[in-house]
C-alpha cells in the first residue's frame, strides 16, 4: 500500500469514528517519518545484502558491544561486523557468544553464518603493510555476500607483479585499491580495468607520507576515470560500498 | 582463443616452417601487451558506453581539439565530449563542427547525436553556485546513456527542500553529492539512501572553505556508508563513475 | 495555537465531515514540513527581525538578483539584505528599486525602510583595513534591527584606544571583534566584557598572514570565555547572530 | 554608586583632609582599573551566574588545584568548576573536599550545591563518542544554573533520530552542537532552528579527520546562519557561552 | 617629574582648595592613560628615532594619506614614512608635498629631512629578487637614523660572495638577513656574525616555496643562535626593529 | 699544476724578487677563493659541461638580461640559457642577439652554437600539459651537450603507451620523470629502469592537485629505489642535475 | 694589524727569505679562515658574554655530555647551559660534577658561579603553563650575566593583570613575550614598550592551538613595531638573543 | 647476449624442433617480463652493484624477515641489508645468521662479505642528531660497494667546520647531505661542489621543524643547482642511489 493511500485509509479511519482525532495525531506524531519510508528501507537492506547491522567498536566498551550483539541476536540477526576491536576486547567477545576475529584487520563477525559469495570484487594492495587495511575490506565484503580476490603487494615499482594478474583484475566488477605511500596503484589499476575502483589510502609510509596524506591526494587526483576515493585506513568504507556496487541488479 | 592457446599456435607455425623465427620474434616485441588483452578493452568502452573518448580541453588549443575531433569524426565516434572548455574555444568549434555547449559548466559534446538515458542517476547540489559543476556530471552521464534527474540547491541549512525530494532520491541507482562550503550534502544523502553516494566536492565557498578543502575533508569523513569521493570541482569525473556503476549488468 | 492541537483541530474537521480525508492528506502532502513546525518559524522569524530575507548575491546574475526582489516585494518584503554585491550589480539594481548601498561591505538593503535600533551591539576592529567586514556586521545588524556602536581601529597595539572606549564596550550586550593578522582583539576584548563575543577574522594582512587563517587560529584558542568564531571575512553572519542573541528575550 | 561620582567623593575627602594626599594616591594606583569598574564586573558576574570561578586543571598539579580551591571556599566560593582533570588527581581531590566528578568528561564540580536550573540548552552530539565533550559543555551549564537537555548520538547520517526531537531543538534558547569527523551536525540543526547554535568540533575520528580539523572547517563554513565556532574539544568554552546567551535578560 | 609625584601634586592642589574636585576628576578621566606614561613614551620616541610615525599606506586611499601627512606636518613632523604605496598612488601624492619615492621597495618619504646615520646596520640579501624588501628595510633604518651598508645577492649557493664580505658582516650591530627560497642566508650569517641577526623571509621562488613559507621554516628553524623572524616580507618590520636595536644605548 | 704548486710557485716569485709582495697580496685578495680552488671548478664546468652560463629571467628587466648576455659574450661565452622568460622579453632579446626561443618552456638560448648531444637522457611526462616543464629539462640537457629523447604523453592511467617505449627507458642513462595530479610516472618508472630517476612534480591539475603538492608528495614517497625528486616545475633543476650525472666519468 | 697588512707582512718575509714559500703556502692552507677572523670572533664571544658554551642536551647520551663538560672544565670553562635535559640525565650529571638543574625548564648550568646581572630583560608569560619555557629564557639570560624579572601568567584575557606591571615592562631593555594559544600577548606588549620584544610562541594548548602554530602565527602577524619571533618553545633562543640585545654598547 | 637474440635463439630451437611449442610457451609464460629484459637487468644489479636485494624490516615480523634471508641465502645471495630493524629483531636474527648491526641507523646486513669499496661518496650531516640516517645511508652505500667518505656535524652555523673539509668534498662522485632543522647544508653543499647532492632532510628538530617539513621545503627550493631530494628521513634511499650514480660508467 502506497504511503498516500495509507494516510487517506487512516484519515477515513477518523472520518468513520474508528479513530479518534486524538490517536490519529499520536500516529501521526510518533514517528513523523514512520509514514516516509524509511523503515521499509531498513527492512529492504537487510534482506538484500545479507547482513543486518555493523557495530563500530573503537570508542565502545566492550561490555556495551556485548550487549548490543546480544539485543541484535534476539532480534534473529547473524554475521554482525564489529570494526575497529582490539585483541583484548576481542578476547572478551569470543568468550559471551560464536565470533570470528582477523587480529590484523581488528575486525570481528559475530554470530557468524556461512555466506554465500557471490560477483567478484578483487582486493588488491601496494605493499604487505596495507594488509590490515585490505583485510578489512575483504572480510566486510565477504560478510555481506561478496566473492572477494585477493592481490596482495603488488605495488606500482614492481610493475610485472601487477600485470601477471591481469586476467583476475580484468575479470573484477569492483576493485578495491589499497595503497600507502605514494598510492600510485590507484591510477594504475583504474588504467586497465574497465569497472568502479574505490581508492583507500593507507597511512603506511613515514617521513612525507604524513600519515596518508601523501596516498590520499594521490588517489583523488588520479588521471584515470572511474576512481573514486574514501578516508585514510577506512577499509570498512570501501569493502561496504563495492559490495553495494557489486550487488547491483541490471537495469530493466 | 585464450591467450596460451594464441602462443602455442604461433610456436606451432615456427615449428611447422610457417613462421619464421625473426617474423615471430617481431609480433612478439611489436606490441607486446596487445595479446595481453588491452585492445579488446578499449572495443568493449566503446560499444557498451555509448560515448568513444573524452578530450580534457583545458590545455590544449583549439586548433589540436579540432584536429582530435575530426580524427575522431572519421573513424565514427560521435558524442565526443570535451571538458573544461571556455566560451572563446567554445565559438571557435562550433563552427568546426556540430557541437552542444553549456558554458556554466564548460563543457561540450561534438557532433551530438540523441542518446537514450537507461537507469537513474540523481545529481543533487547543496546551492545554485554549484551548478556548473553538477552540470558537467549531469551531461557527461547523459552523453553516456544514462537517465539523469537534477535535484538543485537541497542544501542541509534548508532541510525541507531535501526531504520534499526524498522519494526521487530513493529510487536512484546512484547519486552524485554535489557541495561546496561545509560539503555536509553527502553525509545526509548517504544517510537517506540505499545506492552508491559519489561526493563531488566544489570550490564554492570563501575564507576557511580553502577552495574545496573543508568541502574535501567532510566527505572524507562522512558516517554514512556508501559515500565516496572524487577530485575538487570534477563532476566529469563523478558523471563519468556513476555511468559505470548505473550501467552494472546484474550478476549472472 | 500549538501544532499539535493544529493538527487535531483538522482532524476533528475529518471527523465533522467538514473537510474530506483527501483534502486533509492534500495538506498533509503539500508541505510535508507544514506540521512540523517549519512555516512557523520563518513568519515568527519575520515578525521579529524585522528583514523578511537575504540574498546571497556574489554568485548570482544582476537580473536574476532583481527578480527575487521584484517576488519578494509582491509578498510584501521590506528591507531586504543582498550581500557581497559589487559595484557594477549595485549600479545595476539601484535603477530598478530603491536602495541603499555601502561600496566597502559591498552589502545592499533593497527597498530600504526605516527601522528602529534595539538593545546594543557594539562591533569593533583592530585597523581600518577591517572596515569592510565591519560594516557588513553592522549594516546587517541595523536592518535587523539593532542598535548598533561602531569601535574601528582599536588593535591591541595601541591599548589605550580600546581602553578610552571601555565604557561602551562594557555596556554592550553582544561584541563583534573584526580582526585580521593576529587576531588578538578578540581574546582582549572577551577578557574585558561580561557578554557574549562574536570573533570575525579579516583576510588583513599578507605573509603569514595566509589570507586570514593566523587571525582565524588566535580567535578559536582565545584564552578569554565566551568568545565564538564565524568564517573568515563573514560580517553578515557576524551581524546576523548578533542580531538573534541581541534580541533574546529574558528567561519567562 | 557610579564610578564618576565615586572619584569626586574620594577628591572630596582630600579636599575635605579626611583623606591624605598620599593615601588618595596609593588607592588610585594600587588598581588603576578598579575605578574603571572591574570590580563590579567580577561581583555581578559572581552573583548572575552562580559561579564564581573555574580552574583550568590540566597543567595544574594536584596540590596547586586543592590550594586554590580551599582559597576559594574560604571566601565563600561554592559550585567550582574544575576542567580537564584525569582519574588520578581527581580521586586524590575527592578526598580532600566534597566534589562531584564525570570521568568522561574530565570534569569536575567542587563543592557542589543545588543549582536551579533555568532556560533551556540543548546540547547534541553526531556520535556516543562525542559524549566526553558534550557532558563538559552540559555539566559546565548546568553547574552555571542553566536547565540542559541532552540529545547524544543524533548525527545527520540518521537524520531520523535527529527529526525526532525536533520539538526539543525548537524548544531551546541555544543549541550546542558537538560533532567529529564530518561535522555537518551544526549546518543541519542550525537550518532548524531559530536561535544561536554553538558549535564544538570534536577529535572524534581518523585518517582525514585531522585531529578535528575537518570538523572545524565544516562548522566554519556552515551554511546556515546563526552558527558559532569554538576551539576543537572545548566543551567548556561552548556551556560557559551558551549559558551567558541563554541568561541574556530581555531588552529593556 | 614622575608619574606618582604628578598625581600627589594634583592631589594636594585639592587639598589646597587650587584645584576643584570636579576638575581633578576631569583632568584623571580625559585621558585616563596620560597618568600611565604614555603621552612620555610617544615623545621620548620621537625625540629619539627621527621620526614621528609611519604610515601603512597599502588599504588606505590616497587622498587619506595626504591629509594624515598634512596634518602631522602642521604639527613639525618630517620624514614621514608611508609603506606600500603604489607607484599610482605615489604620484599623486609627490605632487601634494615633497617625497622620495623607491618603487621597487614601494617605499615613501614623506618631508624628507637630511638625517644623519648612526651605528651599523647591515641588510644582506640571498638574491636579486629579495632587493625590493631588501631596500624596505633599509630605506626604513636610514629614515629612522641609522647608518646602513646593504650586501645584495650573497646567497649562500654562492658561498664566496658572502665570504668576501665577512668584515663588513662583522662590523655590523644588527644584521638584517632578507631571502626567500630557502632562506639558508640566515643561519649561515648567524654563524659568522655577533649581533643579533633579523630574519626576512621573502615571496621569491616558485613551487614548493608556497609564497615564503619554506624560507620563514628554515628561518624559525635557524640552528644559529642570535637569529630572530619577522613576518614573510615585512622589510618595515625589520628595519624598524634593526633601528631600535642599533640605537640601544649602552647599559648605565 | 695543482693548486698547491701554483701557490708555491707564486711565493718563489715573491722570494725571488720577480713580484712584489704587494702584487702577490692584490693577486691573493682580488679573488681569495681562487687559492682554495674556486676558480679551478669554474673553469673546469665549463669546459666540460658546453655551456658557461645559467641566467634566471624571471625577476630580471630586459635590459639587464641584455647586458648580462652581452658581458658573457665578451668574454667568449655561448649557448648561454635563459630561463623563465615570457614571450615579451624573448621578443626583445631575439633583436639584441641571436637567439633561440622556446615558448611552452619559456627558455632560451642565447648565441646558440651546434653542441653534440652524448650519453642517453630520457624526459618522460605523465601528460601533454607536462609538456613546458619538460622542453625545459630537455633543452637544458641538450644545450648542456646531452643526448636527449622525449618520451611525452606516457602517464600511467594508459600503462600500455608507457611499456610500448620499455626499449627507450631501458637505454638511459638518467631518466627525468615529469608529471603533475597524482605524479604516480616516477614510481612506475623507477620500478621499471636501472638508472638514476629524477622526479619533477608540475603544478598541472586543479582542486586537490594543490598546485603541485600532490605530485611532490607522491615522488617523494616513492616505493621505487633510485628516485629522487627537485621543487615543482623545476625543468631547468632536473635537465642541470641529469646532465651532471649523464657526464660522469666512470671510476679510475 | 688589519688582515691585508697581515698578508703583505707575511709576503714580505718571503722575500726576505726569512720565511720560505712552503712554510707560507702551509700557513695559507691549514686554516684558511684564520686569517679571516673566525678564530677572534670566538674568543670575543668568550669574554663579553660571560659564558663559553651551551650544549644541546636533548639527543645526546649522558656520557657524552659529562665528557664535554669535564673537557671544558679544564679550559676553565664555568657556567656551562645544558638545554633540554630530562630528569634521568639530570641525576646522573648532578654526581658528576656541582650542577644547577630547573626540572619545567629542563635546563642545567653546569659549574655554577656566581654571575651579575647587569641591564633589563623581562620574560612575561601569558599562562602558568608557559613557565618551563619561560624559566629556559630566564635562566639561560641570568647564566650569560643579565639581570632578569619574570612577568608571569598575565595573559591578555585578564589585562588588569598586565597592566599592573606597565612600570617594570617599561624599564626593560628588552621584554621576552611567552605564550601559548592565541599568542596575543606579544602584540599586546609590543603595543606598550619602546624595547625590542622577543616572541616565543609554546604548544601550550590543544585542538586548533596545533602544537604552537596558532601562537606562531599570531606573532608573525603582531601589528605591533619591534617584534620579532624565535621557534616554537625555543626558550634558550630567545634569552640567549635578549643577552645579546641586552648587552649591547651605545654607539661610540 | 642480447634479448632479441635470445628470443630468435628460442625460437630457433622451436624451428629445430629441439624445443617443443610448449615448453616455448611454458618459459615465455613463466616471467613475462623475462623476454622484455627484466631478469636480465636483475642479475645485472646483482652483479655490478655487489648486493642481491633489500629487505624493508619494519612492518615485517621477525620470523619473516629470517624466513627470507635463508631463502635468499639458499640462491647465494650475501651481504643482504634489512632496513628499520629494532634491537629487539636485530638481537632475534643475529642468533639465526651471521649479521652486522648498527643501532643508531638501525639497519643491518645478513650474511656479510668484504666488500671493495670503489669511487667517492661523502656523506655530510649539519649535526651530531642526523647520525642515524646518515649512517643508513653510509652503510647502505658501503655494502653496496662504495667508498664512503663521512664528514658529521659540518652544519653551516658554524660554517668553518664545513670549509676545513673543503677538499674531501671536491674530491666526491657524489654528495649526500643530511640534516634536520632548517636544511641549509644541502645548499651550501651544492654551492661548493661540482658533483651531484643527495639531500636528504631528517625529522630532527622541534617545534616550526615539522618532523622534517622545514628541511624537506629547504632542500626543494635549494637556490643551488645540482641538489635533488630523498623522503624525509630516507638514509637507505639515499645510499642506494648515491651507489648508482658513484658506479656510472663512463659514456662510451
Amino acid at each position: 500500500m502506497e504511503k498516500k493511500e495509507k494516510t487517506i485509509e487512516m484519515l477515513r479511519q477518523v472520518q468513520a469514528g474508528t479513530l479518534s482525532p486524538e490517536q490519529a495525531a499520536l500516529q501521526l506524531k510518533l514517528d513523523p517519518f514512520e509514514d516516509l519510508g524509511y523503515a521499509k528501507i531498513d527492512h529492504h537492506r537487510a534482506l538484500r545484502q545479507g547482513a543486518a547491522e555493523v557495530i563500530y567498536g573503537q570508542s565502545k566498551p566492550q561490555e556495551q558491544i556485548e550487549g548490543i550483539v546480544k539485543a541484535m541476536e534476539a532480534k534473529g540477526s547473524r554475521n554482525i561486523l564489529i570494526t575497529r576491536v582490539d585483541q583484548y576486547k576481542a578476547a572478551y567477545l569470543s568468550e559471551k557468544f560464536s565470533m570470528k576475529y582477523e587480529p590484523c584487520a581488528r575486525l570481528a563477525v559475530a554470530l557468524p553464518q556461512p555466506v554465500e559469495g557471490r560477483g567478484a570484487i578483487v582486493v588488491a594492495t601496494g605493499g604487505t603493510s596495507d594488509m590490515g587495511v585490505a583485510e578489512e575490506a575483504a572480510i566486510t565484503a565477504e560478510t555481506l555476500g561478496n566473492r572477494v580476490t585477493r592481490l596482495y603487494d603488488v605495488g606500482v615499482a614492481g610493475l610485472h607483479r601487477l600485470l601477471r594478474n591481469l586476467e583476475t583484475l580484468m575479470q573484477a566488477r569492483v576493485v578495491i585499491a589499497v595503497a600507502g605511500m605514494e598510492g600510485a596503484l590507484a591510477s594504475v589499476v583504474g588504467g586497465l580495468v574497465d569497472c568502479p575502483v574505490i581508492a583507500v589510502p593507507t597511512s603506511v609510509g613515514y617521513g612525507a607520507a604524513f600519515g596518508g596524506v601523501s596516498a590520499l591526494l594521490s588517489m583523488l587526483n588520479s588521471c584515470a576515470s572511474g576512481v573514486s576515493v574514501v578516508n585514510i585506513d577506512n577499509g570498512f568504507g570501501a569493502g561496504f560500498l563495492a559490495s553495494r556496487i557489486n550487488q547491483m541488479e541490471g537495469i530493466q
